[in-house]
């Protein structure tokens, strides 16, 4: 499995809009086995999004879809920047499809 | 809900077995709606967990729960410490059974 914990900053009063955004355009996306959107309850400008994918491939591939760059073009005028973006390599827990 | 994204360090070469005792334990925890255990691919001695739960107080008592008390006693050996820890306010997305 190939993972992502990423810290997203939106421009100030923008976090709502920018979440659901995120949130619209996160269903059933090939491969995407979990992704979480969350609020950082100390920063009113900062999400937390945490991904898991069957692979890297899958990710990557879902990037290029046509509801994927609509939200992307979207959801970058609410978007100040990224601060944190880390790859993990998730090999299960609860809550997970495929876990084993 | 709320979340918890933190970095574990594992004992030099006790990775696998500090995380093979966090993914007995990682079953149907009361109020715990994911718990995604991942190796960092770049830091051999690294785990990142991530977890959402129905709320603060369910992780609380989780801690108390006997099979979770066996569990901290049997990987404190294999622990090198808590890097990063950081509360989060998860609002949904995919793969949550409460997502909105």
């Amino acid at each position: 499995m190939y993972g992502l914990i990423g810290k997203m900053r939106s421009v100030p009063g923008k976090r709502e809009e920018l979440l659901q955004i995120l949130f619209e355009v996160t269903t059933a996306l090939p491969g995407c086995l979990n992704y979480v959107i969350a609020r950082d309850p100390g920063d009113t400008t900062a999400l937390w999004i945490t991904e898991v994918w069957t692979d890297a491939a899958s990710h990557k591939t879902s990037l290029a879809l046509p509801e994927v760059q609509a939200a992307i073009t979207k959801a970058k005028p609410c978007i100040a920047g990224f601060e944190f973006q880390i790859e993990t390599e998730p090999v299960g827990g609860f809550g997970l499809p495929a876990a084993k």
